[in-house]
C-alpha cells in the first residue's frame, strides 16, 4: 500500500514513535498512513466495544513485532504496513470467539502468520505491479473461520427477491454508516461515522470517494432486491467503500474517467459480495474483504491494457 | 485469442464494419474471427430462442462499446475479441432471469465489466504467454449465478453409477449436437448442428477437432457411468469441444502428437466438468466454461516444458 | 523439487536403472531422491495393503512413461520427479474405488495427466522461483474426488470443541505415526514408522524435521480442541510433516531461525487442514496435500522479501 509523502523511517524506538507506528497500522486498513486517522479509527473500534479496541491494537502490535523480528522492510514497518492485516485478523477472531487468554494467544499467532503472508503476497504481486491490499488478512481469516469451534448455524444467506428493495430513512442512514463500520466488523452506526471522520482527517478525496462508494453500494443492493435488513447492517457495502478508496483516492489519478471506472467497480463489488456470502456461509466462512481485494486487483490490472487518457496510475510504475 | 490472417483494423465505422465486428464477436466464442461463422452462430442462437439471439447480440454490442470507450486495443475490437465474453454473459443472464428491462440493464452492466476483466486477464496472462479464453465470462457469470434471485433448487447433480452408461442412438445424436449447443446454453439439437456448420465455414480443422472432442467426451462420460440423460443434454461435453478447438485447431501445430495430446485434454475435461458441477451446484453455481479454460491453460503451459518434436505452438511467441 | 548431489542422468535403460527410477519416484513424495528411501517407502505401502503397493508402483510407472513419451526433462525423470504425483494419485484412486481393471485404467490415465500438469505447474512456478511440490497430484485428485461414484456420506467433519483435547498415550503414539502414514493414505501405525525409517535413511535432518512437525501438529490440534479420534488417525498432521521436510530440510538453510519459521508454518498448516476438510467434505472432496503445498509456497515466497540473517534459501536462485 502506498505511503503518504512523509518518509517515515524510524530513527529511534521511542514510545512516541512506537505509538505512531501502532496508530498508522490501524489507519492502513483504509490505505492511510496518518496517525490521526489511526487515532480516530481506534476510537471507533473502542466505540464498537472495548474488546474490539484492545484486540485491534494487540493485532497491530503482534503483527508489527513479528515483521520486525523477521526483518521486513523498515519503511513499511514505520508506515504501519505490517500492522493492518494483523489488526483485522485479531478483530475477526475476538468477534467470533470472545475475549480470553486462549483467544489472545490465537490472535498473536495469527497476526504473526499475517506478517509472513504479507511478505509473501507482496513479493509475488510486486512482480506484476499489484498491491497486497488486505489479502493476507483474508487468507488467515478465511482459513480460521471454518476451523474454529463456534461456527454460526450454517444457514444460507437469504436470496435476493424479484423486485427492488425500498429502505426507510433510518435504514438508509444505518446502511450508509455501517458500510464503513463493517470494514472493522463494527455494527454500530456511530462507530462508522467516526471512521468517516477519520478518513476525512487523512484526505478529503478519500472521504468523498468512500461516501460515494457507500451510496453506490446501497443503490446497487436495492436494485438487486437484496434484503433490507442486511443492507442496513452494511453487509453488502463495506467492500465498495474500500474499492472506492483504493481506486479513486489512492492508486489512480483523480479524473472524471477514474470516477466512472471506480463507480463500475464499486457496483460490481456488491453482487460479488452477495455471491461470496452465499458460497462461504454453509461452511461457516465469510467473504471478509476478498471482494474488495479481487475487484481492485482486476480493475487495476486492466488499466495498463487500456489506452484511455484520463485513466492512469497515480505515479508511473 | 488469435485472429485470422486478415488484419481487420477498422478504417471507418460504417454500418457494414460495425455489423462485421458484431458477428465476429459471436464467432470468437469458438476462437474464430470469420463473420460468416458469426452469422451462422447467430442463426443458431435465434434457433435456440429469440431472447437468446437478442441478448447474445446485445451482450456483444455492450461489451464492444465499453471496450471502445475504455480505449481497448483497436485490432482486438475489430476482430470481435471484445465481444464474445459479453455475448456469453448476456445469454447466461437471460437464460436464468428471463427477458425484461431489468435483465437488459444487468446484461449491459455485466458486459461492461467483461470488457474491463478482459483487459485485466489479458494483461496478467500475457506475461506468461497464455490466452484469456473465456475467463472474463466465467468470472462474471460465476459471481452472478449465486447472487441472482431465482436460483435453481439446490439439488446436487446425480453421482455417477458403478458401471458404464449405454446410450440409445437418439441419445447419442442429441449428445453429439448438444455438446456444441451447450457452449451457448442451447439445448436444441439442431441449434448445435448449425453451430457445427458455422465452425466448418471458419475452418475445416476446427470442425473436425470439435467433432472428435464431442465424441471423446461422450465416450469418457459413458465409461465413467455418468447419467445418460445429462450426457444427452450435452452437460459434460461442451468443454471438451472448446478444448479440442483451442488446442488442436488454434494454438498448437497440427500433428499426430497434438491430436493425442488434445485427446488426453478433452478426456480430462469431462471429470473436471462433472466435479465442478458437484461443487458449484449447491450454491446455485455452474462450472460455465471454467473446465475448458483451466484445462487449456494447463495443457498449453506444459508445452514449453516438454521437449517433444511434433508438440509445439502454432507460431513462436 | 531438488535432487540429491548425485547427478542421475540415465545412461541406459537397463532394468536396474529403471528400478532405481521407480523407487526414486516413490521417495520423491517426501522430497528425497534416494532409492533406498524409495524401497522402504514401498515396503510401507505394501504394509498398508498389497493393493496400495501395487497401485503406487503402477502410478509411478505410468506417470514416468508418460513424461518420457512427452519429452520431459531427462534429469528430472531419472531422479523420480515425474513419478511421485502419479504414485499419490494412483493410491488415492484405489483407496476410493478398490482394485479393478477399470480402476487401473483410470489410474494410468490420471497418472498421465499428472505428467502434463507437472510440466505445466513447473513451467508456471519456475518463473517465480517456487517448486511444484505435490500440486499436480492435488489438482488431479481434487478433480476426481467429487466426480467419482462411491462418494462418502457427505457428513461435515466434526467441529472443534471449546476446550483443549487430551490424548491417551496410545492415541499419541498412533497420531505421531499416522501423521507420516497419511501422506500416502496409510492408516496403520507401523506403516508410518517404516516411512520414518525411510526418511532417516535419506537424511538425518529430514527425519528430525518431520518428527518435530508431527509433534507440533499434534500439540496444535490438541490446543485447538479437535476430536481425539481424528487426531490419532493422522488427519490433521500429515501436512505439517511435509511442510517441515520441505522448509527445514530441503529448501532453507538449517539455522535456528529456519527452525522457528518452520514451526510457525507447521502450526499454521493444522487449522488450514481442518478448514479445508470442513470446506471440501460436503462435496465429497478432501484437502489432500493442498495445505502443505500452499503453506510451503507462501512461506517460501516470503523469504526473499524478509531481510533476516539466518533465513535464506539452501542455494542461491
Amino acid at each position: 500500500m502506498p505511503t503518504t509523502g512523509q518518509a517515515a523511517r524510524p530513527r529511534s524506538w521511542a514510545p512516541a514513535d512506537v505509538g505512531r507506528m501502532q496508530l498508522r497500522g490501524v489507519a492502513q486498513v483504509a490505505l492511510s498512513a496518518s496517525p490521526w486517522t489511526g487515532l480516530l479509527f481506534t476510537v471507533a473500534l473502542f466505540a464498537g466495544g472495548w474488546r474490539i479496541g484492545v484486540y485491534g491494537l494487540l493485532g497491530v502490535a503482534a503483527s508489527t513485532v513479528a515483521a520486525f523480528v523477521l526483518g521486513a522492510d523498515r519503511d513499511g514497518l514505520a508506515n504501519g504496513l505490517e500492522g493492518y492485516c494483523g489488526c483485522l485478523t485479531s478483530i475477526a477472531i475476538v468477534v467470533r470467539l470472545g475475549a480470553s487468554w486462549r483467544t489472545a494467544l490465537l490472535a498473536v499467532l495469527a497476526a504473526a502468520v499475517c506478517a509472513v503472508l504479507g511478505a509473501a503476497v507482496g513479493h509475488l504481486l510486486g512482480r506484476i505491479g499489484l498491491p497486497a491490499l488486505t489479502a493476507p488478512f483474508c487468507l488467515v481469516a478465511g482459513v480460521l473461520a471454518p476451523a474454529l469451534p463456534t461456527a454460526p448455524a450454517a444457514a444460507a444467506p437469504p436470496l435476493p427477491g424479484d423486485g427492488a428493495t425500498t429502505l426507510s430513512a433510518s435504514e438508509l442512514g444505518h446502511a450508509f454508516c455501517d458500510n464503513f463500520g463493517q470494514v472493522f466488523f463494527l455494527d454500530k452506526w456511530y462507530a462508522g461515522l467516526i471512521l468517516l471522520v477519520g478518513l476525512l482527517v487523512a484526505s478529503w478525496g478519500a472521504a468523498v470517494a468512500a461516501a460515494c462508494g457507500s451510496l453506490a453500494a446501497i443503490l446497487t443492493a436495492c436494485a438487486m432486491g437484496l434484503p433490507a435488513e442486511r443492507i442496513s447492517e452494511g453487509l453488502y457495502g463495506y467492500n465498495a467503500v474500500l474499492v472506492a478508496i483504493a481506486l479513486a483516492a489512492t492508486f489512480l489519478t483523480r479524473t472524471p474517467w477514474t470516477a466512472g471506472y471506480t463507480a463500475l467497480a464499486a457496483v460490481a463489488s456488491v453482487p460479488f459480495t452477495a455471491a461470496w456470502q452465499a458460497f462461504a456461509q454453509p461452511s461457516g466462512g465469510s467473504p471478509f474483504t476478498w471482494p474488495f481485494v479481487v475487484t481492485t486487483w482486476l480493475f487495476l490490472a486492466a488499466v495498463p491494457a487500456l489506452d484511455r487518457p484520463g485513466l492512469s496510475f497515480e505515479k508511473a510504475k
